[in-house]
């Protein structure tokens, strides 16, 4: 039995809609042994499933770069089944996708025949209209692998990151590679700076989010100047704004980064709000019409 | 039921022995979601399992670095249980172990009351007296994160090295980290130039080896002289010899590295020879007389 925890009533596994509780899988899939696959976590809106083309892109994209053959097509099929088993058709959610190589005798070089497995879940979720809270992070050096572009179950050095930052009862960590602000242990950066806006370039340091890319789109379409360009920890004070991007996150405002305070928990910046509306639009719109 | 391969009989997991086939977790389990777990692979010879209480000390302390609490004593009171159960209490075997964060509702963070996972599997295994093949290996850039100290699950970065290294028709990955040769994708690495031992020093770069341990020590019992410091890719032309450790690789020789042939399949270097030597006479003692 599951322990206690908000979990789906069902999980889609490998072709089968099975209940929580009985959802296993062997101890020999690479998922479990080397943290070897990819994930995905998207929002269903009253008006479908937000950027639902982009995230399935990228997670085909990220199969690929690891070498895991498996069309994602089948998943996406397989959603209003889910869906429709967690009553949940019509309802705003959470939805997790993840493939990892399979099951196979442990060896660390990819075996010959492995079949993936393939799994997602749906939960109850919805997303505040926008997101009124004005984070508190912290930094920290960011220890991760080079290939952060990767959107891969091997996430202990996420993990660890953010717990530091829940132990400093701060909302999110900022990571830090040789000087350069990176990401959060689970959102995207940006910053607001003299009316322009920075975040770091999508290379194999950070993960190029979705609604990262969508922000970018908005800036463009406001006529926001938009640099991807790494900023500097020591450049902070003097940049104005502060912001985090991400599927559940949307647009947080950042209020603080260590003992650097933007502005207190009830003032948010000028250039945040202005993407912080725009974006709640898209959300109004058709799902389907939406595109990156 | 597994696919084809090398599958144990029977695995421990959280307390009971289960049939391969049945050894299922959840698909909550943060082993699956968020590589968030620790390992260990040991051997037991003809005279017991081999530097037994080094390993399980190992997990217990990479445990306690990523936060979960759990007491391996237990995991070491049921070896003998697994090696009845498989019918392998007096034969030769590799011992599996892995303890991951447990189940919970999927959060970065760390979950207040999740119980750890706990599994261990044993295999028939023989070592060789000696390792008497000289690898050819190929250097990369070594894309790992930056805690190599801890012998984590989350290991698609070891993974990927080692599957190119397969690609390239080689037998290891030799990885390089800023123009410094740290480690193997799952072996240790040491030079020999000069009759001078060198091998990365055991800081967060590197894990520090059991077997990379002992060699340490024979050295100072044979007297060479050796030195815990990082050897350039660079420099690798101005060493006489090269050999690869590890808990099933022992003590291997290295033939070549990219296109710099140290010596053909059939030559040993001599200080390689004379370690791999002193290596196997440990392996006639009892092992539970061996310590580091």
């Amino acid at each position: 039995m599951l322990p206690k925890g908000t979990f789906p009533s069902k999980v889609f596994l490998n072709g089968e809609i099975v209940d929580s509780n009985a959802a296993k899988i062997s101890v020999f899939d690479r998922g479990f042994l080397f943290g070897d696959g990819i994930y995905e976590v998207m929002v269903q809106l009253e008006n479908g499933i937000f950027y639902k083309n982009a995230h399935l892109q990228r997670m085909q994209d990220n199969l690929k770069k690891i070498g895991i053959a498996h069309d994602i097509a089948e998943l996406d099929s397989q959603i209003p089944t889910l869906l429709h088993a967690c009553q949940l058709e019509d309802s705003p959610c959470l939805i997790y996708l993840q493939v990892t190589r399979g099951v196979a005798a442990r060896k660390h070089a990819f075996p010959s025949e492995a079949k993936p497995t393939a799994m997602m879940y749906a939960l109850p979720y919805s997303l505040p209209h926008i997101n009124q809270k004005n984070m508190k992070v912290v930094s920290m050096e960011d220890k991760r692998w080079h290939q952060c572009d990767i959107k891969s179950i091997s996430l202990l050095g996420n993990v660890l990151a953010n717990q530091s930052a829940m132990v400093q009862n701060t909302d999110e960590a900022i990571l830090v590679r040789d000087g350069f602000i990176t990401e959060g242990s689970h959102t995207n950066i940006f910053f607001v700076g003299k009316e322009k806006v920075y975040t770091h370039p999508a290379n194999h340091h950070i993960l190029d989010g979705i609604t990262r890319r969508v922000v970018i789109d908005l800036c463009q379409e406001l006529q926001i100047p938009l640099f991807e360009k790494a900023i500097k920890i020591d450049d902070i004070p003097s940049m104005d704004e502060a912001f985090l991007t991400g599927t559940t996150t949307q647009i947080a405002s950042v209020g603080q980064i260590d003992n650097h305070v933007f502005y207190q928990s009830n003032t948010i910046g000028k250039t945040t709000k202005k993407l912080q509306e725009a974006f709640a639009k898209l959300k109004e719109l058709n799902a389907d019409t939406l595109a990156l």
